[in-house]
């Protein structure tokens, strides 16, 4: 039942991760990769993430029962195309993108006869670290996995995409990609706009560098996401920008609703919005995690 | 040297470490707490944080090496008025407020003799949980403490002060209590701020609960700090709301140049603002801390 031959194009993080798990697990006694780069496709060799590399996205992906795509947003159109020309039609095809509205569109322009084969996914876990050396077999395990589904994605595909992310250690998910995008633009992206936007406030006052030395825990993971990728961030922003923009309109409102308590030195209504922050914060879980994981 | 007689005003997560953490060092042989809750001053008892309760500030710090005031901030110039009154003049004391320049206009306005004895301190430590049940004899632990000393803080008492901080594991650093305000308003009050706003954003929407129950890793690290107590934070944010607002002022027009770049469709200018927030926090290190802890 489970993939022999997987494919993975692009040998980053996220795809690195998903052979090893793969492996792990049991499947994937195949494993096929492809990557723009010549030193990506030595080190994914190199460390055995994957056993043969291509320099062609159609040889790698002949004859693959599991294609996984785990490239930057912005290179999804054109991996798509090459896909589409030599993968199985019995295959199945995955992506990993943090948007997915914009990848649905892209997919149903490329994928052409084969956009029955394709689940759109969205493994919610990642690293502040990118490249196949930080790899890691764990990435998924106890992590959600958001899977929407198009109208033309095969039956049997969804319910293998479910059986392989399961498999990984994932807790799977579906929902439509518009609710996806709003519920990430929220809770992902908006959350890197704002550490990436307080890291440029203070570092450029004069005495930022100063301040920045003096932070302590809270302020080491409340910024920690603001060091993630430039180009992966720029892709799912921008993929994801009307649904981003409306949320920060939104979240520009609710900091006036503190910087006017403050103004007008009213601390019953200051109370009452921390409050309100902190009981909703204090009640929530990671998903599947155990309680003392918040 | 060392002080033995340690009265501690406030037995809560602050106060509770500190007496467990000297405690530990070996000096602290006299532990006297005062809590206004008499639920608190039992609870202090019976965890083995102080070896004596009362039931009035007066009593607690009479005979006392050093005194730790450890309250939420607007409580603080009515304890001050009381440990006037009954400390020693050859006494220590300090706070543990997250704020400076307030905390020393008060002391300056209610200590009157014993304005000399008063080292402000500020160990950048804390938990999300309040409370004496959550004390942690290794909260100070390789973490920073800032000392604001005023134009009266005698100079031995400063030298003790440093000395007490680092025999808890605390690395010691002097500023103004201008500068620490500036510091902390932009690495620590302003992320509060943030992290409070973007839950409630989230919050308030229709689908917002279910939005927040799929936040991963990154949410959790970044909205980590949205549980902290209400009223402690209150206090912090009234008694800061001008350098918390020049902040905020700022922050705002970090987040409006992300906006911009998403609304005009400029891939290139928000990959630069992402690039240069990453590379920022990308060098960032925890102070006292090993690289892995970032």
């Amino acid at each position: 039942m489970k993939p022999q031959k997987l494919a993975l194009i692009g040998c980053g993080l996220m795809g690195g991760s998903f052979a090893l798990a793969a492996r792990r697990a049991g499947w994937a006694s195949h494993i096929h990769g492809f990557s723009a780069s010549e030193t990506t496709r030595h080190k994914a060799l190199a460390l055995g993430v994957i056993d043969q590399a291509h320099e062609s996205i159609e040889k790698t992906v002949e004859g693959a029962d599991l294609v996984l795509l785990a490239v930057p947003l912005s290179a999804t159109a054109q991996c798509f195309e090459a896909i589409a020309q030599a993968m199985p039609s019995s295959a199945l095809l995955m992506d990993v993108g943090s948007t997915k509205s914009d990848v649905v569109a892209v997919a149903q322009t490329t994928l052409a006869g084969k956009l029955s084969c394709f689940v759109p996914a969205h493994p919610i876990a990642g690293k502040e670290v990118a490249g196949i050396e930080h790899a890691d077999a764990d990435l998924y395990q106890n992590r959600q996995v958001i899977l929407t589904p198009t109208a033309s994605s095969g039956v049997l595909q969804v319910a293998l995409a479910q059986e392989i992310w399961r498999s990984l250690g994932g807790h799977v998910f579906q929902m439509t990609p518009a609710q996806h995008d709003a519920t990430f633009a929220a809770v992902s992206h908006v959350p890197h706009l704002l550490a990436y936007a307080l890291i440029n406030a203070i570092a450029a006052q004069a005495d930022g560098a100063q301040w920045l030395a003096m932070g302590g825990p809270g302020f080491r993971d409340f910024s920690r996401i603001a060091a993630s990728d430039p180009v992966i961030w720029r892709d799912i922003l921008m993929a994801n920008r009307h649904e981003v923009l409306r949320q920060t309109a939104l979240l520009r409102q609710a900091l006036e609703d503190f910087e006017t308590a403050l103004q007008q030195g009213q601390p019953k209504v200051l109370q009452q919005l921390i409050a309100k922050a902190s009981a909703t914060r204090a009640a929530w879980r990671l998903s599947g995690s155990s309680d003392s994981d918040v």
